[in-house]
This record gives structure tokens, C-alpha cells and sequence, in this order.
């Protein structure tokens, strides 16, 4: 893994970056030894860690009320819960769910692609590549418990995942629906849809911007499991339990070659990729676009 | 769409090469406003347009008789009505089908790649490689409406399409046969097919020459759906339908991305592969071969 | 095919530096016109094969008992036949099936790599790269009748061919089950199972080390066709039937065209990849743990 060693911005960088930024208060708590309550030791504001000592397994839920959008602060701490996982021995394994109800995740915070400076836009946009990089080419086996719906951002976060359960709700729709909103998916968000359903499927999903119903989500690929509402935790449990079973190294060598293409592509196009990301979405006709509905989404909740 | 704009040659371009060829009379009209009689004044001599004013889309009709082959002058008109319709803002989508009974195209026109000079050869696979990169990397929606048998360059015309509707009669097969002839398919129309039904696919129904029956057809993925006869048509303009929610930019950049890498590898090989069609076709053996196979079909019809 | 000629090492090279190794005795015989009994008289003392003269057709089954492990010998001769098979123009297609009861090929020789030299693990894994290499690249029709369990190494050579048929057996399991084994398939491997069941399919397999049982071998693509065990032989020879309706020289021409990239990438990093192998399997904890599953091995058989 000299690749990802190399690669991984360490998570104190954009620790403080976000210190800049007003309203950041991360509130990450130290591990304490002794699992008793550490469920909420562990984490952080936004992110419960719930560990099973015996599994090597933690629960990671979201919780970013209302719909768990990925705003900075959000993602910021999503990836240092992970690089802590990832550097702590007693766990080899991850299942990601909600603790919002209804939603696993809206997806990228589009108010902080909106209004703001360039400057931030390519602090957020660096922050969701760094989400990204790590969850892709994380040494944990990662399993998803979609207990939500799951668009755009949400469901790139799955999809970087080794396994996907969904929960069987028609409201409960997953897929990569940017064309809908008027912008386009990133390269490397194609890519690792591509990766998961396949050339041809990608290329439709994409461009009609396709949410997927459980049903359909399952016969096209993008998730591997559709069970009840109320298993999909224990069905993730019990599908991690399987990876448990290989030996780490060897599994996580062979996670590396099957992913290193695709991580790679990102990672040397980092940087032009946030000049492109900050170019469009500063553009004012983006931008109208943007608060237009922005605001329509206000008057709807108000 | 920088790539897109730089690399195609104007179909002026290939006008002009056509004119040099005896017996090419495109009898193309310029469009006037007003669609009343629009069906016939617009398109060519081969190619039906019908345009459909409000919902901006366009049926293209190939009438060729009998059965639709890519005749030089043929693919010539088709590129040049495919850019009309791509320069006239008021479509956004084509659907795509034949006016030939029971056959959509049988494909490339033999007698363009037999007893003539390696300079018509070459200007003959120009016009292939052309008719290709406009219609794979073509802006507006595309979808086929597969009225008729569909073999080899037929079959690649369809595999550029964004959907594929294919009428459910035994006899209306698809799929990419130049090996059952004799023949290889070159690279890119490998890498088109590849692209929709997957490399192991492919390289069975390749290798093979496979000619697929509609549910074996749709079973494999070389099209999206299979339909009553009678239904082909409207099906098209249904599934068309739904790409037109799509908001045109976003939906473009998205296709472009999704095709980029695909014609980017002809763009960049274009005379190399145009000199490797020359000397393949010029062999003797070849050139035998397609004589043979030529007087036996004319022996069939006569 | 002038990379293919470009890049295979001759077998007599092979064979030159296995006959550096005491025990190895190839007792390879010449082909002797006529084909009556033939069938004894070519191939080699581990690799029987069976001429069908009339259909162009060679069964060659593997016979090296009890589970047909891949030796270094055993991979020479395996080379070799094919070799000649391929030099042999009354042959244009391989079923390749086993000789040992209830095991296609227990896969690579794990005595070859355990407690050996550094150059007789350089000089292992040439032979495997070579095998890989000769049998991707073959210009015969090459499918596969699995009659028994096909892991790891096993798995790979059925991958290489153009069409497997497996026996319906529940015991008959088939996959690159290296994780399992605390090791890691090299690139090849992975890239031959990726262009057969696709990226996803094969991110899972690889990882949890898979092994399918015929349903879900079917399923998921690693094979062609489930058939009762007794009619294994004959479908792979119906089969191999149509692929011989199609033209030798088109047929190859498209399957190099397939697999060109894929071989490419090993042929340009074949000594990496064997220095690779050679320093993984030296090191002190895989040389422990391949010992200590050798011995459980022999108490079992014992």
C-alpha cells in the first residue's frame, strides 16, 4: 500500500483547514481502553462510532440531522473517524448506516457550493476527494447498511464501500442523480459507479441522472442485498462476518489492486480537478441555479 | 466538448470528397421554418426526417432500399442530416429507424470495398470512421427504433444510440457477424460493443459473428428493449421521452465523459486504421472472397 | 498475431531449464502420422491427448495424479502439447478436461514454492507466467470441460479458454480462492477473472477468495454452461463445433484483438512480476505458514 501511504492527505491537514472556517467545533474525543460506553467516547459530534469488541467490527452512523449532508465540518470528521479506525489494531471492519430517519445521506452540502469564495469551494471540493480517496482505498472492509435514501454524495459514499445492504422501502431510492440538478458527476464518481454496475449501465444511470428503487437497485447492481427495513443492520453484521473470515492481509493487497487504477486517476488529477470543480460552480448561471433552489427547498420545509 | 469540436471533420469536407465520385447527388435542402411539409423538405434523398416540433425531436428515417446499405454517398448524407439536426437548435433528440421492410441496415456496401482503388477504399473507411464519431459522440439524444434485421455496420449505427429498441420478430437479429464472413470487426466497433454488453460478452458474440435473436438480444444487452412490431416506433419516442427531462448541458458533459476514452483511441489512429482497412482489403484473397460472396448474392436475388 | 510470435519463449527453452532439475523426466514422444492410435503416442507422460481427426478437434486431459497439481514438469508438458497441437495444422481446436476422478486441477504446485531456492521459484513462476501466456493467446478454440473442482491456479487455466462447461456437481467448485490461502492472486489473474465476470463481480470473488458452486457459476459467468457430469465432454466437443464454422483467420485475428491489452500488461512486466513472486514467497512467514498448511496436508492424506 506505498500508494495510498503516499497519497493520503493526513486528516490533521484538514483539521486545520477547517479551523478556519467559523462554526467548525469537530469535538473529537480521544479513545479511551475499555469498550463499556465507548460508543459515545468514540467518534464525534456527528458521527457515532459503536464498536463490537469481540467482532473487530464498528457500527459508524451518521448523524448530521436532518439529512446527513456532507457539509465540510461533516466530511471532515467522517474521514478522521475512519483514519482512527484505520490506525486502531482492534478493528478490522466497518458498517456504515444512518441514525437520521428516512435518509442515509442527501449527499454534498449545497450551501457550501453556494455563496461562498473560490477559496472555499476548493476547500470543500478537496474535502470530498479526501472522503473519497479514503473510504476507496480503506484497509477495513466496509460495508454499507443503506437504512435511507441515498443520492448524488450519499450514494457515492456506498458505493466506495466493499458490500451494500438496502433496505427494501420504494422511498428508499440510491443512485448518482446529478444530471437531474442541472451538474455533472465527476470523473472519478463515474468511475467508481462503472466499477460497481458496468459500462453500459453507468452510462444510462448517469445521464438520466437514475435514483433506483430497492427492486431495480438490486438487479442492476448497485447494491448487493435488498432485505427488510429492520434487518439491515444485522444483514450487514452478518455479510462483514464473511470478510472477517480472510486473512487481512492478503485481502486488503488484492482490495488495493483492484482499486489502484481508479484511485490513481484521481490522484493525479487532483488538483486540475478542483480548478474545474471551482470554475463551474462559480459560474453565475450555476450559481442562480443554486440558490433558486436553495430556496425553493427553504419554502418547501418552511 | 473541446475534444468533440476539434476532431470532427466537417461533413462539407466529406461533401466535397463525394462530389467527386460519379454519381453522388446528395439533393440536400436547406431547412425552412415552418415544419407543415418540413418532413420532406428537410434531410436528403436517403434520409426521411420528421421532425416533431413540440416535443424537439426528430425521426430519421434510412431509405436506402432494399436494405439500407452504407453506401459512401449513404453514410455521407447521414452524417451531414445527423449535423443539421445537431446545428438546429430547436432538437435535442432523433430517433433513429428504417424505412426498409424488415431490415434497419445490412451495413457496410460491399461493392464500395471490392474491384475499386485503394484511394476509394480509403475514402470509402473515412467515411465509415466519420459516420461513427458523429453519431457516437453526438450531443443530441439518440435512440433506435430497430424496425429490421440488424447486422454488422447496421448493428454498430445502433450500438452509438444512447437506447436501443428492438421489434420482436425471429428474424430481426443483431449483433456484430464479420468474423461468419470472413472478416474482423476493426477496434473501435470491438470497443463500441464492448462498451454496452461487457468484455466476455463481447468477446463471445465477436469471435463468434453472433447474429442475436430479440430475447437473446435483450437477455445479453445489446438492446434495451424488446417490443411488439407495431410498437417500435412509439416505444422509442416514449423511452426519448424521458432523456428530454434531462437538462441538455449536464446530460452532454455527462455522455462526453462517459464516451471520451472510446473515441479518443480512433481519433488518434484514424489514418493508421484507414491504412490497415487499405491493405487488409486490397489483399487478393479478400478481394476474392468478396467477389465470390457478391455474385452469389446477386445469383440469389436474380 | 506478431506480439504473440513476438513474446512466447519457445517451450525448448523451457524445457532446457527444466532439465536442470533431477526428477524431471518429460518423456515427451514425436507425433507419428496416422491417427490410429495416436491418441497414446502424442502427448506427453502427464498430458494425454485424444485427436479427433475429422472434426480438427484434440481432447487433451490432464494426468497428474491424484489432483492434477501444476508442477513445474507438469506445467512444461501442458506448454509443450500445446505447443505442437498449435504447430499442427490438422488441429483447430482444444477441449481440455481432466484425467483424475473428481478434480480438474487442484491448481499451482505449493512444493514448488516451499522451501526452495530463489531461482527454482524464478524458474516456477517463469513456467506459470508461460502457461498463462501460451494458453491466452492460443489461436486454437480452447473450452474447457470441468469435470471436477477447479481452484486457484485450476481456475486460471479454464479462464484462459474460449468456453467452459462444468459439471453439475456441488463438489465442483470453481474460483480463485487465493485469499483464502492468506495469498494474493498476481495482476493477471485478477485481469483474466475481470474480463470474464466483470470488475464488481470480481472485486468480491477475489477478495473473499470465492469458490462457485455450478449455480452460482453460472450466475455470476466464471462459467458458460452447467451440464450433468456425464455429459461434460460432449458439450464441450458441440461447442467447440460452432466455433469451428468460423473462419481460423478472422476468429483469431478477433480474440488477439480481445486480449491484447491483458496480455500486454504481463508480457511488458514479466520479470517484475517474477521478481515479485520471488521476494513475497522467500519471506520467512509465508515459507512458515505454506509449511504448516503442506504438513496438515499430508497428516490428512495420511
Amino acid at each position: 500500500m506505498a500508494l495510498a501511504a503516499a497519497v493520503r492527505v493526513p486528516a490533521s491537514v484538514l483539521l486545520r483547514a477547517g479551523a478556519r472556517l467559523p462554526g467548525v467545533a469537530l469535538g473529537l474525543t480521544e479513545r479511551v481502553d475499555g469498550w463499556g460506553d465507548g460508543a459515545r467516547r468514540f467518534g464525534s459530534q456527528r458521527v457515532l462510532v459503536e464498536p463490537d469488541a469481540g467482532a473487530g467490527v464498528a457500527v459508524m452512523k451518521l448523524k448530521n440531522p436532518p439529512v446527513n449532508t456532507l457539509s465540510l465540518e461533516f466530511l471532515t470528521e467522517l474521514v478522521i473517524c475512519l483514519e482512527k479506525l484505520e490506525n486502531d489494531k482492534s478493528f478490522r471492519g466497518v458498517v456504515l448506516t444512518s441514525d437520521c430517519p428516512g435518509v442515509f445521506s442527501a449527499g454534498l452540502d449545497l450551501t457550501e457550493m453556494c455563496g461562498k469564495s473560490p477559496a472555499h469551494y476548493a476547500e470543500y471540493w478537496k474535502a470530498v476527494q479526501e472522503l473519497w480517496l479514503q473510504f476507496y482505498q480503506s484497509n477495513l472492509v466496509l460495508v454499507s447498511a443503506i437504512n435511507g435514501a441515498c443520492p448524488a454524495g450519499g450514494c457515492l459514499m456506498t458505493l466506495t464501500c466493499d458490500y451494500r445492504v438496502l433496505a427494501d422501502n420504494p422511498r428508499y431510492c440510491i443512485g448518482l442523480n446529478e444530471t437531474q440538478l442541472g451538474i455533472v458527476a465527476p470523473f472519478w464518481f463515474k468511475d467508481t459507479l462503472e466499477n460497481v454496475i458496468g459500462h453500459r449501465a453507468a452510462e444510462r444511470a448517469l445521464q438520466l441522472g437514475l435514483l433506483f428503487p430497492p427492486a431495480e437497485a438490486l438487479q442492476v447492481g448497485i447494491v448487493d442485498q435488498v432485505v427488510p427495513e429492520e434487518q439491515v443492520q444485522s444483514t450487514a453484521l452478518s455479510a462483514i462476518a464473511q470478510w472477517m473470515t480472510i486473512p487481512d492481509h492478503a485481502r486488503q493487497l488484492t482490495k488495493a489492486m483492484m482499486r489502484k487504477a481508479t484511485a490513481s486517476r484521481l490522484i493525479t488529477q487532483r488538483d486540475a480537478d478542483v480548478q474545474n470543480f471551482v470554475s463551474f460552480i462559480s459560474k453565475d448561471s450555476i450559481q442562480k441555479s443554486l440558490q433558486l433552489y436553495l430556496e425553493r427547498l427553504k419554502e418547501k420545509k418552511g
